[in-house]
């Protein structure tokens, strides 16, 4: 059962609100500067060669490792979310208001294209590379592995950081939220790219202006985190007696 | 001493119980399409080379990190088993009911199976690769390779999350459980191929249509399952004075 | 808004404060040690080879784990900071008092030159790299990579332990500084070589004779902590009733 | 100040103590297991070509995992020591009586041996490699070298588990010891072996029959966990009212 929250028009602007936005977008930036900045790295350690092992360990770890970092330093301020997939998924289980929400994934697009513009600036002007479902692939076959791979990290930010009953988790949600990211892109990285992230993918390709498939990262992470969100708020949370509507979820 | 616990039929079938297998059958599918999938992603970026210490550096991290958060997301409504073995070597302590734990093993195979025919999905046909022993070894040295691995495992299980006097170990519990894994892979891996969990070998099997050697990989770790059940249970915990009767022991 | 903080000279002599100074030498000691021992194993193994992606996932990891490690074994005593960039950024928001400052910095510099000489002896006089920035890039960009990946670092010792709401995250945090220092080195490390922090560039600097182009990993690092400083602790923690003087954030 | 405590001698044969040799045997077999099995692994893959960075980043990555969950499997039964210069660097500050620590050290060299056999055994008899100091370097150097790195070990187990006053680093303990050991071990790893750990070394010595320099592996260690208990216990406890004489510092 959706369980959409509209909320006041004001709360969308308190002053806790706009910080909600600033930490969204600042972590939001820092985390795709650090993962989309490994991705280049590779390419210029290695003279843009096609990716080899090293290299998808190199960049999920990266990944992974910024992701723990950057839900960690907006979780108390805006609930750490970095990403539209996990603001729907949580919105959709009622945890968020719709105009809140809209202004998240503002916030994260834009923070992912200054993170790309800063990019092409510090390396000189190097390609800022783009998501994109690898050759021999149809592009339903990327959008559904998006979808298996976003539920897999909205339905472990529902059972380690809002379920009002995660206990001790809570302690070691950031890391679980990183690192469920790092374990698809070792997986999903050499066939759909692994984003998980509608404003990871969105921001590289509007920079480097090749935004031709970038509908299969909108519509595979929404439809995999907004499945996630009814599955473990109708399933697992359900007897809600009261939903909380506010940005922070933590 | 074995303390199998039989409990009430309706036990198994009531609301909590079904949540659990539920909770089982995601957390299960998710672990094994990101640690499978790494495995079809080293074939897919190698033109299926022979794995080299960076892809399995690859395979050990997307297992360490996907088994950490399968545990953590499963923790609070099934106890974050997975894997037939641990729930065996719970049994054994008389940590989960027969009939429940039974319909855990289902629910971890029915998991590993659907995450077998999805990865097969999304990579356009590619092969599911199956757990086998590696050439040159017998399957006795790979059965003793399984029992000694699956017994760290499943004692790590015990000392950190199902042992009462666990204390501040239990906020780190999953970590530990996915990480022995992956250090486990990184060992065991060039020989009986690290698997420590039967549902983890019966999926890929069943979908690749290669069960032949899949025995070995029942046989090993149930027996080192069993095993650190009776170790851990009998001299570390021994003086319980009530057994817990749940699928829940975190 | 800087809020410098002076406190009495006898302050920055009191036995608190020398054990202090003696906790951050040894853990950047110790820090350094492993971070550019790392380097150099990587020159061993390869003969000295350009650097490659398995190789800067072994210097990222290296570091990463080594600051978690330094910021925990120093956090209790000194406030774990092991970087001139974290001291500043923490003396603008008035966590520090000024002469504390200058003493952390000489404590954490003296850490860094003694880890590079003891890496010229244990290695057999191999020579220890300094920081550079990448050829084809400016020193320009090198300094602005510097401040987006320090202002990361900076703006995540503020989120998960200066900040007086921080909660549950103060037990992860020190992970999460280490973590954010491994992920910008797989992105930085091929252009500016990911320093974020002058002592960790002095001391090669000054072991190896090579000072040319240390100003940047000066520069760089302490104006992307300052303005971590200065955001962080005048937005979010704005309303801070007193300011606490001391060398311990945690 | 050596504060060596030799507490009565019924105390080292109580059912506690023998439990806690038991909890060392164990952990530190698992623990070697793990870390000398990913070293053989290395071999395997490679049909034993010379060390690679990709195969450093295996070894060291193998051998933090494992001695993470190794210390946390023991640490509520014997303090998840699993190193005689663990054990050592605490009976110098006194946590620890003299005759339990031999039998600690007895568990620790004998867990290591079966570990070593184990691995002769499921591998169809591969070479247990032992350590040794890289050609090149002198004997000397090696030892300074493992003095090093074993004094950061050693310090890090002080100021995260047996300081009264570590607070909620107790909580990620264990993470931090097995962590310095893998940074460490990707910097030392290519000149000493990076050991820090006389059991890990005797055993794969003795199983080998290759024990013509393992006397590095015990004097090295040994000097650096003393070293540290020294300064940690004498400078940062210093005043600790009371001495806990127990196995157990966690």
């Amino acid at each position: 059962m959706v369980k959409l929250a509209f909320g006041s028009f004001g709360d969308s602007f308190s002053v806790g609100s706009l910080k909600a936005y600033l930490a969204e977008f600042i972590a939001t930036l820092l985390f795709v500067f650090a993962g989309v900045g490994s991705a280049i790295a590779y390419g210029k350690l290695t003279a843009n060669a096609a990716l080899d092992p090293a290299g998808l360990v190199a960049v999920a770890v990266a990944h992974a490792f910024a992701l723990f970092v950057g839900v960690s330093i907006a979780a108390n301020i805006s609930g750490g979310h970095l990403n539209p997939a996990v603001t729907f998924g949580l919105a959709v289980g009622g945890n968020i208001t719709i105009l809140t929400a809209i202004f998240y994934w503002i916030a994260q697009c834009f923070g992912s294209i200054v993170a790309g513009l800063l990019l092409q600036f510090v390396t000189n002007g190097l390609s800022v590379p783009a998501h994109g479902v690898a050759s021999g692939m149809t592009a339903v076959e990327g959008m559904v592995m998006e979808i298996v791979i976003t539920f897999a990290l909205v339905y472990t930010v529902y059972a380690t950081a809002a379920d009002p009953k995660k206990g001790s988790l809570g302690t070691i949600a950031p890391i679980a939220i990183g690192f469920i990211v790092g374990a698809n892109i070792l997986a999903a990285g050499p066939f759909s790219g692994g984003s998980m992230n509608p404003a990871r993918s969105f921001g590289p390709a509007v920079v480097s202006g090749n935004l031709s498939g970038n509908w299969i990262y909108w519509v595979g992470p929404l439809i995999g985190g907004g499945l996630a969100g009814l599955i473990y708020g109708d399933i697992f949370i359900g007897s809600y007696s009261s939903v909380p509507v506010s940005g922070d979820y933590a």
